[in-house]
């Protein structure tokens, strides 16, 4: 049995492996589909000398060619819509629909067009004119290859061929090496198929995009350390994001980290008493949603003491009691999520609700949920904040706001942290404590609604403070503002006119919005 | 003899020093002024705890009130002007006027009022709006102190506690922490004091601002890894930015480092035809201002062979020879570049101009113009394109197009690249070319201009790809691009609108530009 080709040099092709492997169902266990290659550093060296020799093509090229890429890939994905979702529904066991055909795959497609429509309106090169000085500056091409790392949690959307951080990186008109997530190799696959043809189709250089499905992990430090590399984005733990990191911040290349998160979530009294029921249905379903793989997972949740919270806690603990074990995405995953599991029950968290021993075939974990009082959260902090990926939630029970705030305090950075306050407002004057003491905490701070959803939206920001991300300045989601994670600032000073980009010259482009001696205006200069 | 008060926790106190020194006359070479402290850990500790205990207070100051205080600032130092230049000129050798009370001066108090403007306007917090995901986003304080290391060759444009750093990690409502260059301490000490005292009257914490005159490098990496700190701005020598990058990087904190640059400029031969005496005249006046101390100072000059390139060779270095030697910021900085200009012969540049062994009292050096062909350029280029931070440039020679190209990629990351050519255009194929194989390596490309100047603009990227910098993506001068250094993204998600930050609430307050819905402007909502 061969290995699966590689998308390599602008062609599918065997490369050298180093090595092999299979997908897992996780909901069996069994191995399934064809072996796939683990490349070895030769694959790699020619997958940064192919994209490095296209990077300049690549950046000269047309936004419009760029734009037509992403709109024919996006166009690719739905009309593959069926294989895509059967691919990654044996590889992940997240249901085809609604999850991955209606959910999951439109939103991929959506982001891809958005990142067309910035790339079309120049609307992420963020064009500036200084007429008085003669300086023009806007965002530009990196000349260099993105080295992209996919997750294991969304294998449309955040894939290294497809996602965010893919998207970003070709609407920059940079060329990506990307890392497969070795859980779906066979989704990455199709997926780069479809990426390769609209490729070709559109006009883009042939090794626009090259895919390998995993390497050794000492040889993704080589190659996150290879000056070649223009910039990386990683999603996925905070173990490997930092090695990553180290490994770049040494060679000087700006490494875009998505590294955990657990996501504090205040109940409010007034809240609970108004709506607790619903609550804790809420609080269930957005903890199991995606069987709890989700990286704004409400992974600790403070609920006040006494009878109200009380409530909402044994109606929560009923709802993950009565829950089948859910699927997660692979043995590696399970087994990480037990240690952790473990690791909170050390630093004194109680198990309230769940079945330890999950049964069944593949790799499954039941849905669980922790309490701990809050002067040990506060006094363990550090260990009772470690991320458990999957369906497991740990409460906090405060006594009272000054209690709460102390709680806030002791949180790192998060990408999202959320507040459920009463309606009527009889919470008001504790929710502004809270959320001050929170909201340098986290990236997005939400307000009576659960933390899994995550809009593709020019105001979103996906990111957080260190260690939920690896700077807080930017965002892995939403148009345009995640491009500039792979652009660098220049400026023009004393140009000829016609030697300038487009849209930094007097003729506006068509309609670009411009800032023009302190005013935003589409006009010609 | 006791040492000077360091300015720590909001009052000008004798801290717990752990040494003392005594600026030097660098054109005399003699002790002047009193005893500066020499911080030690202590100190160290106190200003992080005080910067960090006023963190949240400060963030949460209204705009006026940070505005008032840039704005009350640059009148206070326009009012002590003929003391700081005083100051200034003894400490660092720069003649009065125009440089520092002419230049330097407006400069940075225009720039501590550019940083009042963005502040007023908002437009540094760049709002966005999405109406239908219900999401908000802007950039927001860090909520923590900013450590701002400040060079020796701008002792007010770039000073720890007036410079563009300070004046950003203000504008962004972040306490400083101001590491002063310790060759101008009392010019140091005059404008922390009209900062002080401009933030006492303003009303602004009283420990927004701590001045600290030296300490230990080993202190300066423990510093700089202390997870308290918000993030770190560097300008400075490149041994020195990437330990404090690698100290910062491994403790997550956001680090923005200058870090030299030798700023290639391309002279044409259409030009040299055109105007070579003036270019000659014009390139030894930018080598040798401010005795070439300029971190865009013209360090590699490409000129063609031929006759008309020799012309323009021995008309610079006619005028490098009869030019006296410059006097330099301090004996280190003389024996630095004395260093660097035998590391240029050893790796084969030949000097053509300047007199090695300068005469005369203090730390001087002699304009120095070294010269290299294109090949021995090419074949030693990591060694010939180390910095010379003095009045010393390197002449390379080329044969043709082709060869100015190959130069063009030789280079690393630098603040800016210039080429010149003829007006006519009979250089325009060359110089495109030539252009696009040194954009991607240059943050400001420049026509027919040299580099020393830079312009405190919203079009000004004065920053550039590792090693001039830390992240290509920043600039260091122009508002309200460079407050963004010390700004991190926050998106509100389902928030009350009297909840959210002024700037994001429906209604504008007030001739704010904000992108509602994909649109710049400045409406309610």
């Amino acid at each position: 049995m061969t290995t699966q080709p590689i998308l390599l040099a602008g062609e599918w092709q065997p490369g050298t492996p180093a090595g092999e492997f299979r997908a897992v169902n996780p909901a069996t266990g069994e191995a399934i589909g064809p072996a796939f290659p683990r490349s070895g550093m030769d694959d790699i060296e020619r997958a940064v000398l192919a994209a490095s020799g296209i990077a300049d093509e690549l950046a000269a090229t047309s936004p419009d060619v760029i734009a037509d890429f992403l709109d024919r890939y996006a166009a690719g994905i739905e009309a593959a819509k069926d294989a895509l979702a059967e691919a990654a529904h044996a590889e992940t066991a997240l249901p085809k629909t609604p999850r991955l055909a209606d959910v999951e795959l439109p939103r991929t497609t959506g982001q891809l067009r958005q990142a067309a429509d910035a790339v079309r309106g120049y609307a992420w090169t963020h064009p500036v004119i200084d007429t008085k000085a003669g300086l023009r500056a806007h965002f530009a091409p990196l000349h260099k290859p993105v080295l992209v790392f996919g997750p294991n949690n969304f294998p449309f959307a955040f894939n290294a061929v497809a996602g965010s951080d893919f998207a970003s990186a070709i609407a920059a008109r940079n060329p990506v090496i990307a890392k497969a997530h070795p859980s779906h190799p066979r989704t990455s696959q199709l997926l780069a198929q479809l990426a390769h043809s609209a490729a070709l189709d559109a006009g883009l250089p042939a090794a626009t995009v090259q895919l390998l499905y995993d390497f050794d992990s000492a040889l993704g430090l080589k190659l996150a350390g290879d000056a070649r590399i223009g910039a990386i984005g990683f999603t996925g733990s905070r173990s490997g994001g930092l090695a990553l990191k180290a490994a770049a911040d040494a060679a000087g290349i700006p490494i875009h980290a998505e590294m955990s998160s657990v996501n504090p979530v205040f109940v409010l009294p007034g809240a609970l008493r108004e709506r607790g029921d619903a609550l804790a249905q809420d609080y269930f379903a957005s903890s199991t949603m995606g069987s709890g793989q989700f990286c704004t997972n409400p992974g600790i949740v403070m609920a006040p003491v006494g009878a109200d919270g009380d409530a909402f806690v044994t109606n929560a603990a009923a709802k993950f009691d009565a829950a089948q074990p859910l699927v997660l995405f692979s043995q590696g995953v399970q087994q990480h999520l037990a240690n952790g599991v473990n690791a909170l029950r050390a630093a004194g968290a109680n198990v309230v609700a769940g079945k330890a021993d999950a049964a069944g075939p593949g790799s499954r974990y039941a849905p669980t949920l922790l309490s701990v009082d809050a002067k040990q959260f506060i006094a363990n902090a550090q260990a009772l904040q470690e991320e458990c990926f999957g369906p497991v939630s740990l409460l906090v029970r405060y006594a009272d706001a000054d209690e709460a705030v102390a709680i806030a305090r002791a949180f790192g950075g998060n990408l999202t942290g959320a507040l459920f306050t009463a309606t009527g407002g009889s919470d008001d004057a504790d929710a502004a404590r809270i959320a001050t003491a929170l909201r340098p905490r986290v990236g997005r701070l939400i307000e009576n609604k659960w933390p899994t959803g995550v809009a593709v939206s020019a105001a979103m920001q996906h990111g957080g403070p260190y260690p939920s991300t690896s700077h807080p300045g930017f965002t892995s989601v939403g148009m345009p503002a995640s491009i500039h994670r792979y652009a660098m600032l220049q400026s023009y000073d004393n140009v000829r006119d016609d030697r300038l980009p487009p849209e930094l010259r007097n003729a506006n482009p068509g309609g670009v919005q411009r800032l023009i001696d302190g005013e935003w205006t589409a006009r010609d200069l």
